[in-house]
């Protein structure tokens, strides 16, 4: 018997991962604890990088990416550019249950979730609509691009199992199709029952260019704990030059003993953890090596 | 000064890799190569499984996936279902070159290239329609599915840089919107310079679950030669369960020292080498070891 555990992305994982372990305690697997616990930042309007709620596309038009990957079977199932549904993560988990294929792009997508009875909703709010208008009229530069924060959770239920999904509505005023790493196994999320799982957030432009999260479980594969799996991960991408370390990349990291880790290459990166004695929020410090090594190359 | 040197998949890959060889002999660097030669598989209507004459989706349309990866910088550029264009491989490029992403899919990706000043084609040949409406008329179930053969193109020019790009129309007859693993950068293509490069061909929904191609790398990374990192990397596909035995992969490599491989999980592949000598074709034999352990699991 495993002590469950749930492990998520930034502030808005909090109430996430306390879904997960409610899911727990119901009798969920790890599976289910991942789909209940993106749910609630995707469900949440106030979340505006995450499903319902995120910032639209340059077109003003919400295209959410998805995915989910089954610890035991390897199974996986991803959506991305997809309009019109507030929680694709449950449609990425039908794709993996009822799809002989993994991954749905666009209007595919679309008419997959419809033909499995998914109801099609508003997904851009007044206020995400708002901030777009502000975008078009201003055409504002961002320095570090706006909304690139995807929930990730890693889950591990009471048999030793493991899952993981992650859900992201993009970098907000995006090109339309544009796909991130949300949805790309092995960038945006990666398990194996056998070693651990990990979700990455940040500029999916950068993160999916080094597989960040199939290297933190191939690290850990190869015997580096969860938090040293993170940083050399982290540090290899920002090694590959200037532009990696000014895009914001973060990854957490779960492995089958139960133990957690996650890393940045910036100051501003948290993440949650719950357990059966409750949940915590983790500020992630960046290494002071780190910091001055990649500002000294500033 | 380093000696060029292409590998692509499959018999197509010969006429391809000669394209790189042109390409190299007119002064082109990896990543021309990379492009000319897949331009090659993809504009040859009698090639069912790459560009033009590529078969189509359950619907009856052309949805093509590509992608290519830049050694020296790690840029990427792919898309994914795209429609009515006969030589995705440039545009994929062009999302590397021009746009702020790497990835854009569907109708975003299409509308990217008529910006880009690509003209629309008819992608669908006669061949591929009849077919299609065969398909459609007995609704065959295929044991194997058809038309999984991407061609994958690895190339290194003389200034010992490495690129890789892939093409494919993805499985015939699939769902819209589907996507597999080509367009996935560490799935169907991954490249670093310090190491190597790999592509894979075959169902992407098997190679997908394993970054097959960033495995590879990472291997080489380690310690292997190309061949041996082709070897382990498909051994632990298999290993993972029967379906990623039954579910045909392959791929192929080249370090930055020259030296090639290629492996599967199955009797049928074969790739292309060209280097200033001359092209040749290896056709793939897996190891009796290999073979007799995934037959008697069967």
């Amino acid at each position: 018997m495993t002590r469950p555990i749930a492990v998520a992305t930034w502030r808005f994982g909090l109430p996430a991962v306390e879904a997960s372990g409610r899911a727990f305690q119901e009798g969920g697997s790890a599976m289910d604890a991942v789909e209940a616990g993106i749910r609630v930042a995707e469900l949440d309007p106030s979340v505006d990088s995450v499903g319902y709620g995120g910032l639209p596309n340059a077109d003003g038009v919400v295209q959410l990416d998805a995915a989910v990957m089954d610890g035991p079977t390897h199974e996986a199932g991803a959506v991305g550019a997809l309009e019109g549904f507030r929680t694709p993560i449950s449609i990425a988990r039908r794709v993996m249950e009822r799809s002989r294929h993994v991954f749905l792009v666009g209007e595919g997508a679309r008419q997959f979730a419809l033909r499995e009875g998914f109801q099609e909703e508003t997904t851009l709010t007044e206020e995400a609509k708002r901030r777009w208008e502000e975008w078009r009229t201003k055409r504002v530069a961002h320095q570090q691009p706006a909304g690139h924060d995807t929930i990730g959770l890693v889950a591990m239920d009471s048999t030793g199992n493991l899952a993981v999904g992650c859900s992201t509505s993009g970098l907000a005023f995006k090109e339309p199709g544009r796909v991130g790493d949300s949805p790309l196994i092995g960038s945006g999320l990666y398990v194996d029952n056998e070693v651990g799982g990990a979700s990455a957030t940040g500029v999916g432009e950068a993160i999916l260019r080094f597989c960040l999260s199939f290297l933190v479980v191939e690290l850990m594969r190869n015997g580096l704990s969860p938090q040293e799996a993170c940083v050399q991960a982290i540090r290899r991408m920002v090694r590959k030059g200037r532009k990696f370390r000014k895009l914001h990349a973060a990854v957490i990291a779960l492995d089958r003993s139960g133990r957690v880790g996650g890393y940045a290459n910036h100051d501003r990166f948290s993440y949650a953890v719950w357990t059966p004695e409750g949940a915590q929020l983790i500020q992630v410090k960046p290494d002071p090596q780190d910091t001055d090594a990649w500002e000294s190359d500033s």
